[in-house]
């Protein structure tokens, strides 16, 4: 099979200077390295990738809001679920799926360390669904809300981007644990589903209408929840509208990614003082070791019909970087996955 | 006795448009009030005030921050102590010593709201202790540093306006939870001061220094509580440096109360989320229920040494607009408390 002779890689050509653009990948096929594995590496085939927005930062020089730097002319990382085909790790056996931090090719090495952020899929779960339904975005909702967040019941919540793979989920969340929800989204559409499908109580289309005005009138005792996924503006609006002792989960600043610039901070720190507010920032990967506790939690809601995931999956290799720049321009859908070619999924069932 | 048959005040004559004045304050005298209490009201005679920074705040028109707003025309509002002359208030009896957030005049009739920041002064407890020593300020370091900051030993605690009368506690605080301590204030008086008195492990003086690069070599591992009592560009280096799991104890945002402008925030909220730093505002009050048991800790280290509280105390009822603006221009050291006539304080004796 022509997948098997080459491996097919995307490479970042160099950092963003302004916006993201087709310019920064690049499209290589170089043969599959025949040395042997070191002492705990594992060869996987990548099978399916997410895009997750959190790259766009990894791509940026230097990196001064502390995360890490994407090597410039390597694959570009991210997350994927693949086979292991060859293993020096005795924590990972030949035929073991695995959701792991990789990058974009179709074969890739690990070693021991960047093998530390992977989990097995388990039995009965495809490879889209570890990466999509069970995956990182909804594991990052129900942390952030849940243990970041603390709701109480009849509390009122707000989420931004709440039509989103991350945000979707919060607000679903939020419901099913009887807060008051209120979704702020691009869009009349994203808006109807917010109502129709996430059942929320509130929304806010941030292009037609003043996020600060209007979040003075539905929520008029203040928010006692913001779970941030787009910082700047919207994050300021929310400050100002906080009510005593509420938390403002920092989760995600996408609509500072892609501006090239560095952007401002909420003003207004007097405000988390008078009103005794905490903000606080997160990973999901802190909460690495409740992961199977929280995945049997979502599966029960999503059975029970409590929890609706939307994705968008495109079928080959070749779109991953169109995949994930309809990830900054809004025009996504929820989670946005690639699998590698038409029938991988189903050749590389464990 | 003359103070007897009149009521001095100092009122607030309009909100500050720049920098605060002496012309923001204007003297009056007026008689004391002859009409009887209303139901659940105490009448005071202050005899000694604590100038506090945040008062600054109270001033400003509106008051974006979230704080409460000073009426203009009436007495400057601010935390003072004193001896209950008459009352209505079955909670209070006449001879009980308030430490209370009252206004700046002789006689204050205070209703049963404004009694709810009311505390007794315990027996043995002067007033200028109430106010200083065992006051708000001390109380303010307890609180923020152990239940917000959540110290371990080991970790590494930055303090902005060390030397100053809440600062100072923290840092001491810090080095009795077996904290590294690193105080930042203004010259080289201060400094000393610290290491001396305080016993900081280090100091950076704001003044000739860059904090930014002190930091990053006085932290190398980062800063795993920052207690901010300053904001701008200070929040701003410490932020910069935090440790994972960091925390950011909001407590004062004193650089930015004299500007006349709304400061800016913190940019690199991503910091916050790569990190997982918290970053929280408080209010001493919001933790009243404990004030008798913090007292009895800070009691302890005092009588131990192991507690060192500065304090500067003008004489003269006439000083207190002086006595405030030296809190703003960083020339005074420690807390700042006017008794309001010599002997004032022995002739209210409980």
């Amino acid at each position: 099979m022509s997948t098997e002779a080459i491996n097919r890689q995307w490479i970042l050509t160099g950092p963003p200077h302004d916006r993201l653009t087709l310019d920064n990948f690049g499209y290589r096929e170089s043969s599959i390295p025949d040395l042997p594995l070191r002492d705990g590496q594992v060869r996987i085939r990548n099978v399916a990738f997410r895009c997750a927005p959190t790259m766009r930062n990894w791509m940026e020089e230097g990196g001064n809001g502390g995360y890490p730097s994407m090597p410039v002319g390597e694959p570009v990382i991210g997350p994927t679920a693949g086979l292991v085909l060859e293993s020096a790790n005795s924590d990972f056996r030949v035929g073991d799926r695995l959701q792991v931090l990789s990058s974009w090719q179709d074969y890739a090495v690990l070693t021991a360390a960047e093998l530390g952020s992977a989990t097995k899929i388990p039995i009965g779960t495809t490879y889209l669904d570890a990466l999509g339904r069970y995956g990182l975005n909804p594991l990052t909702a129900y942390f952030g809300l849940l243990r970041v967040g603390e709701p109480k019941p009849g509390e009122t919540l707000v989420v931004s981007a709440a039509a989103g793979s991350t945000g979707s989920i919060v607000a679903q969340i939020g419901k099913i644990k009887g807060m008051r929800v209120i979704g702020i989204a691009g869009g009349v559409a994203k808006c109807d589903w917010l109502h129709r499908e996430c059942r929320v109580d509130a929304t806010i289309d941030y292009k037609t209408e003043s996020v600060a005005r209007r979040l003075e009138i539905l929520a008029p005792g203040g928010i006692d929840i913001y779970y941030d996924n787009v910082g700047g503006e919207i994050l300021q609006a929310a400050v100002n509208n906080m009510a005593h002792f509420g938390r403002i989960v920092l989760c995600g600043q996408i609509s500072t990614y892609d501006t090239g610039k560095q952007p401002e901070g909420p003003r207004n720190m007097m405000r988390l003082i008078y009103r005794s507010i905490r903000m606080q920032g997160f990973l999901c990967s802190q909460f690495q070791h409740l992961f199977a506790e929280a995945i049997e939690d979502l599966r029960g809601w999503t059975q029970n019909g409590k929890l609706v995931h939307r994705e968008h999956t495109h079928t080959g290799f070749e779109l991953l970087p169109i995949a994930f720049l309809s990830l900054l321009d809004g025009t996504n859908e929820g989670t946005v996955l690639v699998e590698t070619d038409k029938g991988a999924i189903d050749e590389y069932r464990a």
